[in-house]
């Protein structure tokens, strides 16, 4: 399955030296030829060197690309102009063993800001590595497990369309919210596409997905999403290969949302009855957003009150006497006071590992979602020091 | 020290029943007569029930008020018509106890959200209370004691002035950000100052203490500060006056930063540089709000990628060639990549309670700053559970 079901995609993944632990570190996911290609990148001013070097090979190809590598263990931000040169060594590494133009060769990088890239521990380990790459499922998978940093599971998935497939991998962890998480994904596709439908695909199906997803609050120096289309399975339905990616994406943000770092719970917090779409995705940030309502997540409280003064504070359209709150389909409070409910069924929900929080502005048809996770002890011990 | 220094001003605290443990839970604060009266209330579109009433009868007084009573054990917020009933009843017996008419008390409640106040609880109580109202120190300290939840020690502070004094209390703990903390203050001076100055004055006074307050970006339902001025020390320096109360609200907001939820460290960011103070301000609160940051903090851990990251997303124009990033005032990044410096400086600085973190943006004259602190396991054992 994942990035090598797809007609013309071939991947591998190993160690090249960038963990100190010798873990797998490098991933390869390569078209057969120049392909359609499309990427949506991090907002964030401090954008790293992966991201200044594949932007500018985008544009210098008029997004046409043969592939894209990826590494892990250092995210080569805020590293200065040494970082770029290390960046570009690497795509030219890899243009040359797959006889590829360097900018066709994109990359993505993940891992600890700020620290020097150690491009030299690299020496003599790409070319062996490119010369690994096959078209096999377990070739797809040693992708996925090379880009894994605090991920606890190698995140693939795969929808079968008719006629065509879509395969993609994903890292995620933390610093995931709104424009992105520290997150890295290679889609892949057989359909032929232009790249034009296909880049507004892929801004359609990150706006749900990706971008619905706040773990943190951080919009990371390196997020990255590319979407490469072979075109070998020829023409297909359109509408059919927009629902595609939009699955991807979705399942894929759903497993860094289980996957979250120190996360025991993913959470959908959904607002409905907002003035607007825009204002119940605002309140729904909001609240995902707030401390106290994701430490009550942690500790399986179905503590309402929380969550009316963080939607009440969202800058949105508000009035708590209008205001219902729900836990798992089980309203909690309405007319911005307790409800009487069946507690036990609400503790039930908590305790699962999925919940699901609802609030209804009775305002007006506006609806958004996104999807969060709890905040416990396990976040703080993963981010509290780099070493 | 405290409410009680100022002339024209008695106090008392005691518990009245509302904390399950028996624990002080009713302060009041009381003027002689009549005094010019100054507010700031939370910016929440779900204000709790005292604050509601209070903002009622400071416009039906035009501002003048006899004092104020404060609760602790239960925010008496999202809780309806009961909620505004309670709070209602609060006042009218104080008001009834001190011989005042029911619109000149104010009211302030802090505690749980959405729990039924338990007005019940109080019958008798209050009239026996408000007989130990008195003028010394220690009556000053009783009120201080009865307004705590999760603080560890009572917040007073008292600026002498040239003729005049300005005393006051508060409570934090948690839920502090922009726009308040779920805090509580009540502020007296003897000065004579129309009420028109005394708003102008408080709302300055509030802007960079407890406005810059950042624990954990959650607005509180309840937040107000209250300052009231008997006169009785006859006209003194408006500046002076002006100075004494920013002092005191800075003080205070410093002992909240100091004493959050669960944290280890305080810490003061400081943007310079900025394009204006209000980017600055926006970017110092973008990296206060940001958990990777505030792990970081509570690990010690100088991590100024993570920093550089934050500002570069804060909305505000910054430069990464152009940013640098202290700590204790030593310079450990500069133009977007590490710089050498003494890291047993910068780990000594690290280890202390009060933390700098400095970041230039290199840009032009803007500068702004906040208080906040770091995140550990403390603040989530705090908030995981209402029980």
């Amino acid at each position: 399955m994942s990035v090598t079901a797809a007609k013309g995609f071939s991947a591998t993944g190993g160690p090249v030296g960038i963990k100190g632990s010798g873990r797998s570190d490098m991933a390869i996911v390569l078209a057969d030829a120049p392909v359609v290609t499309a990427a949506v990148f991090t907002q964030n001013k401090a954008a790293a060197a992966p991201v200044q070097i594949s932007r500018a090979h985008l544009k210098a190809t008029g997004n046409m690309s043969r592939g894209v590598v990826l590494t892990s263990g250092n995210a080569n931000a805020a590293t200065g102009a040494a970082g770029l040169a290390a960046a570009t060594t690497i795509t030219h590494e890899v243009a040359q063993a797959v006889d590829a133009a360097d900018n066709e060769i994109l990359i993505c990088q993940t891992g600890l800001i700020g620290i020097p890239f150690p491009i030299d521990a690299l020496e003599g380990a790409i070319a062996p590595l490119a010369n690994t790459l096959g078209s096999s499922e377990d070739d797809g998978n040693r992708a996925a497990v090379a880009i894994m940093t605090t991920d606890t599971f190698a995140k693939e998935v795969l929808v079968v369309g008719d006629g065509f497939v879509v395969g993609a991998m994903a890292k995620g962890a933390a610093m995931l919210e709104p424009n992105m998480a520290t997150m890295l994904s290679v889609i892949t596709t057989d359909a032929e596409v232009s790249q034009e439908e296909l880049a507004a695909m892929l801004i359609d199906a990150v706006g749900p997905s990706f971008n619905s997803l706040i773990v943190d609050g951080a919009t990371s120096t390196n997020d990255t999403v590319i979407a490469l289309a072979s075109g070998l399975a020829g023409p297909v339905d359109n509408a059919a290969l927009r629902a595609a990616l939009a699955k991807v994406c979705l399942t894929l943000a759903e497993f860094m949302a289980f996957d979250a770092e120190g996360a025991t719970k993913a959470v959908r917090i959904k607002v409905t009855g907002a003035k607007s779409d825009n204002e119940a995705h605002q309140g729904a940030r909001k609240v995902a957003n707030s401390l106290l309502v994701k430490c009550s997540l942690n500790g399986e409280d179905p503590y309402w009150g929380r969550v009316l003064s963080e939607v009440a504070t969202a800058g949105i359209d508000c009035d708590p006497l209008l205001t219902t709150i729900s836990y798992g389909g089980t309203v909690v409070s309405r007319a911005g006071e307790a409800a009487v409910h069946d507690h036990d069924l609400v503790a039930a929900h908590m305790k699962e590992r999925w919940i699901l929080l609802e609030i209804d502005l009775g305002l007006g048809s506006g609806v958004g979602s996104v999807l969060t996770t709890d905040l416990g002890h396990g976040y703080i011990d993963e981010n509290r020091t780099t070493s």
